[in-house]
């Protein structure tokens, strides 16, 4: 028993009854995943089959098949691939750094071309580093003293933060915007320190953009040891580093959405849907990032079947394609549903890694917000009893072109410790995700979308709640 | 902003003006311990250079000396060492098990002596094996089907739990009277599944007990696969093992509590304690369980001189002596502190690993915790702030001697989701521990104690509050 639990009894007494069923079902879906459940052994799949699931890569169009075969064994009503295209680019060699010694000899140093960024050619480039912490401080420099130099862009994440998230929103600028500004003033390449709050020899990846028509410099991640080690370096003498790297843009190829459907019985043009992304980056399994919220979302399908659930209102799993780079199946997904005129009611994404789940983060047109936000409360008594908050905030972004239907946009929220320990790297692999913290997101998931279907989002009983609180 | 916390403000509206200050307090105490803790790394030294604590041996008394030493330069107003005694019960050798097979072949089967266990002699036993799931099956066998057998129970953990604390409370008494009830029978030894959620080749010793003067019997915990395939030969033919270790009580030996106290400015006889067991079992580095415990317990205490705080009341930590098998540390404590007239109005435990905090458990005897629940209730508003909750529930061994001096009895209570992945084995080690899981307890700890020692457990605003809420 949770106090704040009880100070919240006092508020909706008379919720409490009719959630005695409810609390019921969400200990069984519980109970199910944790012995039965399949998301990790799909996982294991994904990761060992499929890895590196670049949108447009045999990985990813493999990761959709193998999805697809799996959700129509749960023998929901449809299960079909949506196609759309992405521009695919590709890595090539793993790509080079050395920093020149005053000797001539050559260090190494670890690093990853970033997405999307620009090579060096067959005989690499050699340049003088200069050090920035910020995209302001890059600006404030003369041109003249970035010309023909490569960037170093060396702010960390702040550790301070409690949600990592925010760590990583408050440096990620550097990666996203850096080599752009750079080449705009002329820089010859940039290196970004990798956003983690580790100290360690692993870099990560992730996407820099570069404006269209932009000349697209050569810039790589370099692990936050090099980065310090490159970073004191500078405070005793000039530094030279070495890059080669050969990616390219090859060019638009298909990717996938993978879609399961269980047709509501009720509300059936009410969807809800629970989804995740199906691409990762080249490099490693891509199992936090996000083969775990994917598996989750089939979880979801799965378990309600097992339990021989049968819905009000029509749940749809996603598997979005291309989250990492250009969000086409997001995109798309939102194109196709406009164009049918569908309704989410709400649509929930797992993209935070398969962690212990902490709660629910929740946003939606501010027309309908408040709204929504007095019917969820009513749920929060029993997800309080699994330790999970409610919060409002941000949800995911391959349901984020989905806002424009006013419906509910949910993410799930896991512990966001050891996330950016594996986000976007080599080690990003199924023996990192525990078996037990993916299942509690799943039962989590599953249990927020039985609650969504069993009460919707306008009921009676919200506007009971409503003058019952005031 | 989540939304329970909206609710609890409705009911103490008057509390949310003086928690400003504390809401930035806590703040700050979470930045100073993210970013310049020393836990970690203390935890990190504990471990490398004083593996294997069990009560009695030099490491335990290593580690005594050690984190004395560094208590030392936090500068508190006292540091020393209280010794206690111990039965010292020593493993010998590794110990071996081996599957007889039917061609005379020795198959080996991954096993650990349980602590406190009786050995074999010299030449090893072999016997053949009876599988069993409970004590209460055990006792409905006659004793000559049980005479000259080896006892093996095999009841699992039941993954349907969240909380894997339940699933152990379920499973453990298997380990623990197990051997004992075996030994009436007439059994020459026991096996006993490992008490874990894993399917793993990792075998997790823990204390047996025997009655005073009963004949101690061989007994060993086995690896989940090795009793899952052990369990699947029993199916197919009678099976034999061959048991051999020489593991034995060695007598009396001292072993040490280690405090360190601030002494309170106006209320220095409301003791507030906080603390961890210094002691392991002897295989691996007792980094979970529970060198993390004991780390943060001195991250309170230097977060609080590192800040400049002066308490109000006494803050004291405790690194216990021999939690694992005896808890003559805690005993020897209460003892003395009933003794000198203590009063502990609090004392917070850290024994349930360093993983990401979830929130307190709170007990106290009966005659007060309704006053003491009330007036910690006013805390919850910030606590949930970072995800924390709080409920009525147990405590920790090495405090709860304590209970009848009628202070508040805590909890930490962490994610517990990897915990039995590692406890009392050779695999509980610092490379298990993640720094900031392993701070944000220590920030949570370190946040109750400002609570308490600011508040107090029944100041007139908790009389406020009283009248408030009704």
């Amino acid at each position: 028993m949770q106090f704040y639990r009880l100070a919240f009894l006092l508020l909706f007494p008379f919720v409490s009854i009719a959630q005695n069923n409810d609390a019921e079902t969400v200990r069984k879906i519980h109970e199910h995943i944790l012995s039965k459940g399949m998301c990790y052994e799909w996982l294991t799949n994904l990761c060992t089959q499929y890895p590196g699931r670049l949108a447009g890569s045999a990985a990813d169009s493999g990761a959709a098949n193998y999805t697809k075969s799996v959700l129509e064994t749960l023998l929901p009503d449809t299960v079909y691939l949506q196609e759309c295209q992405t521009l695919y680019w590709e890595r090539g060699d793993t790509g080079q750094i050395f920093r020149v010694l005053p000797d001539g000899d050559l260090s190494p140093i670890m690093g990853l071309s970033l997405g999307r960024a620009g090579a060096t050619g067959p005989n690499g480039i050699t340049a003088q580093v200069i050090e920035v912490k910020s995209l302001d401080e890059l600006e404030r420099l003369p041109d003249e003293e970035v010309a023909g130099k490569i960037v170093f862009f060396n702010r960390p994440m702040d550790p301070s933060f409690v949600n990592t998230f925010r760590a990583y929103g408050g440096a990620v600028d550097q990666r996203v915007y850096g080599p752009n500004r750079a080449q705009k003033k002329g820089a010859a390449g940039a290196l970004v320190r990798s956003m983690t709050l580790r100290i360690d020899n692993v870099p990560h990846t992730g996407v820099t953009v570069f404006d269209s028509g932009q000349m697209k410099i050569p810039a790589f991640a370099v692990s936050t040891k090099d980065a310090e080690r490159l970073s004191k370096a500078l405070t005793e003498a000039p530094v030279y580093v070495y890059l080669n790297s050969n990616c390219k843009d090859v060019g638009m190829k298909p990717t996938y959405n993978v879609i399961a459907e269980i047709r509501g019985s009720e509300f059936p043009d009410e969807i809800l849907l629970v989804g995740g992304h199906l691409d990762s980056w080249d490099v490693g399994q891509g199992a936090h990032d996000d083969g775990s919220g994917c598996v989750q979302a089939m979880e979801v399908i799965s378990t309600l079947q097992k339990m021989n659930y049968k819905p009000k209102r029509t749940i749809r799993c996603v598997l979005f394609a291309n989250e990492e780079n250009g969000l086409a199946g997001g995109l798309e997904y939102a194109r196709v549903s406009k164009e049918k005129g569908e309704f989410h009611l709400a649509a929930l994404e797992s993209d935070a890694g398969g962690f212990t789940p902490k709660g629910f983060s929740f946003e939606a047109d501010t027309s309908v917000f408040k709204k929504y936000y007095k019917a969820v409360s009513q749920f929060l008594p029993t997800f309080e009893g699994y330790g999970l908050y409610f919060e409002m905030g941000g949800s995911g972004a391959d349901i984020s072109p989905l806002k424009s239907q006013k419906g509910l946009l949910i993410g799930l929220r896991p512990d966001s410790q050891r996330y950016f320990d594996y986000h976007h790297t080599t080690i990003d692999t199924i023996d990192a995700v525990h078996e037990r913290e993916l299942k509690l997101g799943a039962a989590a998931m599953t249990s927020l979308i039985y609650f969504l279907d069993t009460y919707g989002l306008g009921s009676s009983t919200t506007q009971n709640t409503e003058s019952g609180t005031h």
